[in-house]
């Protein structure tokens, strides 16, 4: 194995682990308790939930891997607050399309070969990707293991 | 510069940017707020903190960068609980020494060159890094990276 190809494996590694911790988190939490506020007045964990699958579902654009899968919680999830939009998803659909999206990404994921990674992300123009090589699809996955991180450190807080 | 040195460069610019938004953190939150918990019954801001310096201290030893800066924080903020140790540092002294951390680590990891980053870290042994070389001291950076942020995700609900 060459150091480029260990340095994919390490970053998508540790992107599957960080999933891996987060579904596990969200498997043992009741419906009940993710409708409760991560801390008294911030964001509801069934909004982390919403949030967490809005914004990998924009990975996939970013990743020219395809459409997004539920374009609909870009709206309630990203570009409102908690507690603003009053009709979002339940708990119970949440979850189904947490567990589908994660699927789907694992596969595709799987099938990038190592140089797929290299290559600019989607929101990158083609001269400035000239000009700095590390606004790639692999950085993408950097960046939102670090995202996904964060979140899971407040998620956990209503164990 | 080669995919190899993309890599490192991106995994390093993550970390010092999970520092960064963890120092600017710290830096707009009282003593008296890190004394507050993170929600109820859960840690405080201090203690998160240390537990952070004493993290990253163990850092140094793992990739082989020297000797903790501050081995009394293991005891306080690692191996114990918040609230367990009564006699800790001070939100003034603990500031201190995380800046200190931060510049002494960051002084290290730009003397570093990229074939020093896919060497073996310090727990692992020679055989079982022939067998699974990705046990090295980059992967120690992306883990640690996550650590960070999880605790960043907590530290932010002080704000």
């Amino acid at each position: 194995m060459t150091t480029t190809e260990l340095s994919v494996k390490m970053i998508l590694d540790r992107w599957n682990a960080s999933i891996k911790s987060c579904d596990t988190l969200i498997n043992n939490l009741t419906d009940e308790t993710l409708l409760k506020e991560i801390a008294p007045g911030k964001n509801r964990g069934i909004y982390l939930l919403g949030h967490l699958i809005a914004v990998h579902d924009d990975m996939l654009i970013l990743l020219d891997m395809g459409n997004k899968l539920y374009p609909e919680l870009q709206e309630p999830f990203i570009k409102s607050a908690d507690k603003v939009v009053s009709q979002i998803p339940s708990a119970a659909e949440l979850r189904k399309m947490w567990t589908n999206q994660c699927d789907v990404m694992k596969q595709k994921f799987e099938s990038a070969k190592t140089e797929n990674w290299f290559e600019k992300h989607t929101a990158v123009s083609a001269e400035d990707f000239a000009k700095e090589p590390h606004r790639n699809k692999l950085n993408i996955i950097i960046t939102r293991t670090s995202h996904l991180q964060y979140h899971i450190g407040q998620l956990a807080l209503l164990k």
